[in-house]
């Protein structure tokens, strides 16, 4: 655990008077919680602007598992590349279709073209990025 | 100008100085005034995501001038329209291609469905609406 | 597998030249492949503005094992929410921190509350959501 | 005008029906236009993720015009900077406030700088940046 540090911060009344509402309507139990996540999101979007940082990402597709190669090209993915394929989690959808979450690590510019590539193979139907700033949030 | 009110927060020393840092780069003058902008960046997104909100919406259209009927649809719209049209830019950016800013006010929802019918147009290339909550920045 | 329908359309020539470019980084074998691609996006991203469609969901989570409650929570809300969850993966960051993927199935509206109140819990530094739509992927 | 290539697209039935509703309720003519957009929208964000690309920018703040030095700020920016201030739109908002748009031309990188001086600016309550790419816009 880090060293806590106090500041202090001024806000219009009304400003304030909003966001507590708003905090209390997303569950948050303090005011600093919910400032220490916006500050934590600011930080992680910054970094994950620039291609070299280390990130952690989850690459979600939908897939058809019958007319695809994508497991195939998986399994290759997660042994052959630079980047650490950490882990994968499998979701059987419906008949057609599979859900597939593949947990990668490494910088953020190998992540997204590895990713690229996923969601441009036959059969992906649909695919998103999550991606997670590691650099400050393993250290924060 | 609304009556001010100081909280205190405590954040991780790490997160701090790397908050303060970014900040720094971004131009803040001070930790204050660069939460209070976060604040309310997350009340804005919140308050837009529900379709009856008031907001003002600055919607920027590419179009090429030569194939279009886009500039009568733009004077129609701006008259007629339950929205109120307050304004609008236009700007010459090539031989072939202008870019039109028009800024709406009213709910969100009906300044996204105009929005849409613009974008939609032929000779429309491209465009983009910002929308900005005045609910609450009017009175904070 | 639905039967297949062929559409014909008229692009300017630079227009195709700059798309064939592109995808052809991006890793695509045909341009058919390409468009159903943006066309499931823009299908994907409609469906997910109503708050009463169907979706699936990866909520990422980061967060310091040592100081929450987050397991315990995500065990309760595995199990007693209307949200069906299909699954989680856990993935071990570092000393202090986790990655934790939850696949979630149910309404749009319902799964961004759940993910809402992970989001905020004391010890979740991060977190993001990821969301499919399963009403027309399921069938298309 | 460009000359114009016709190309064929397969799609299955069942995504094609849900397309043209989509497309339908949005006031497309022709699908043809609906996935031209589609594929320009690909082409802009794709250019704007490159730092070098040429682009054109409404920036729209809203901003206190009592507490700030943002008028003077603005004129400054639009005549000595390495950016192409085009031009600006001045609406007011109500007693407090008024949202300033304005249009910049010039390398993504350099917009997205003077977009942040701006943003983090004393007084300036919120801001977005809508970026559209001319390198291809101009002459597709």
């Amino acid at each position: 655990m880090d060293k806590v540090e106090r500041i202090g911060v001024s806000l219009d009344k009304k400003l304030l008077s909003k966001f507590d509402s708003l905090i209390a309507r997303q569950g948050y139990k303090s005011r600093s919680e919910a400032i220490r996540d916006l500050v934590r999101q600011q930080l992680s979007s910054e970094v994950l602007s620039n291609p070299k940082a280390h990130a952690v990402a989850a690459v979600c597709l939908v897939y058809d598992h019958h007319a695809t190669k994508v497991p195939q090209k998986l399994i290759e993915l997660q042994h052959s590349h630079l980047l650490q394929a950490i882990s994968s989690l499998h979701v059987h959808l419906d008949h057609h279709n599979c859900l597939e979450v593949i947990v990668l690590r490494g910088p953020v510019g190998r992540i997204n073209k590895v990713a690229e590539s996923l969601l441009s193979m036959k059969g992906v139907k649909l695919g998103k990025i999550n991606l997670v700033a590691t650099e400050h949030s393993s250290d924060s």
